[in-house]
């Protein structure tokens, strides 16, 4: 880093009034200079959706001292899109997002708007961190964590990100659990059982609300998962190369081109 | 398999009507019985999103002879939540996706609804491929590539799908290339350079639309993007597990517990 503080940018899926945001943003404005770009509404559970048959608007407002902040009509990745293409003054030198309000650890890093944020800011080749609180609460109690949030981004600043890679960083409540520490995990082999709700209009038509029932398959102990439970914070490295590799060669063996 | 033939979930993106979907039941027609659960609409560019603040609808629609077929209200990933559900009699032997209007190789894996699907039907355990061809076009070339869609799905079938992993096929356009075969390759480094274009609407204020321009960093021989642009057909196989394996081990040397 130079003498010049640290270009942060901070985005989020549960929209720009979000407590957990701010906490974020309390946290960053301690260690450099920050802009935030973030959804105008609720975007949870969007994953890498984004915008392409509709426009999309920012807003300027005035909502955190010191910060420069815009408000977004568009998915969590289009917050981060519009910002690198018309509101960053120069790469930033870190991206957050989060506070999530509640879990993105496992499976939930695909569905989670505040991971692909994250994501997308890290195919541009920004260091980018996804913080989460395990707790979907409103007023949760995001003030006792926020010297973990501090001490992950310092550390990220410091040794750096290769390109293709970014950090998936999970904390327990910390009312439930005396956090322990911090652990470095994989993702935990884990799905939603798909539980809809089945409901009649006022005019006799069913409709059905999404539910489901969170299921680990993975008895790993070093998974996020496990350490969540077991009162750790975990952080996954995770990456948007989606290849597995070790399959290549046995497809090699598929009589795909005729020749077998 | 059994001497029942086999059941084939077919969903997409770019709704149930699309000309790519047509020529994907057509084909599985011809392998097994065929159930449709599809957006009523176009959902191009939903990436994993799933509708958890709006109740979904589905609609059973006579649109195909032979096969059942249902149009849904939500997004790719929410028809096969809700076939796996409500609709599925039981598990399928394979999940087919697309075919899509337009490329989903490379980085646009995580921004596809067609893809998405797949990775959701593979979550659940099935076998899954997401279809794709390189051509934008409503009225593209479906009919000349139909035989490497029956191969690919017929392979699969024979060969199965390990746990976690699905297969993203990309097919260039026909009539611009010949087309030289199927090859298995990993996803290549690359990403949309964002470029929003600034309008202005009828009361005076500015709006934006996504627009950008794909920008491959990588070089390799043995990626989709050299396959597609060499004639071929690409085979990645995808995984949606996350993290990145080979980074937990310099991650551990952080001082993020602060014992050094």
């Amino acid at each position: 880093m130079s003498h010049q503080k640290p270009l942060i940018l901070i985005s989020n899926d549960d929209g720009i009034t979000a407590p957990g945001i701010q906490a974020l943003i309390d946290v960053m404005k301690e260690i450099g200079e920050v802009i935030v770009v973030a959804p105008d509404k609720p975007q949870s559970a969007m994953g890498h959706a984004i915008t392409i048959n509709h426009p999309i608007r920012i807003t300027e407002v005035h909502l955190y001292e010191g910060v420069i902040a815009y408000q977004c009509s568009g998915t969590p990745v289009d917050c981060v899109k519009i910002a690198i293409d018309k509101i960053l003054p120069r790469k930033p030198d870190l991206m957050v997002s989060g506070i999530n309000h509640g879990a993105n650890s496992s499976i939930n890093v695909i569905y989670s708007g505040t991971m692909s944020a994250a994501v997308e800011a890290s195919i541009d080749g920004m260091k980018a961190i996804g913080f989460s609180l395990c707790d979907y609460a409103w007023d949760a109690d995001f003030e006792s964590i926020k010297p973990y949030i501090k001490t992950i981004a310092l550390e990220t600043l410091k040794n750096g990100m290769p390109y293709g890679t970014l950090l998936n960083v999970n904390i327990p409540v910390p009312a439930d659990k005396n956090i322990l520490g911090i652990k470095i995990c994989r993702q935990a082999q884990a799905k939603w059982k798909e539980d809809f709700d089945r409901r009649q209009d006022p005019f006799g038509r069913d409709y059905f609300w999404m539910t489901g029932k969170f299921v680990n398959m993975d008895k790993g102990e070093d998974t996020d998962q496990w350490a969540l439970e077991n009162g750790y914070i975990s952080i996954v490295p995770t990456m948007y190369d989606l290849t597995d590799h070790q399959r290549i060669g046995s497809l090699n063996q598929w009589n795909l081109n005729g020749t077998t």
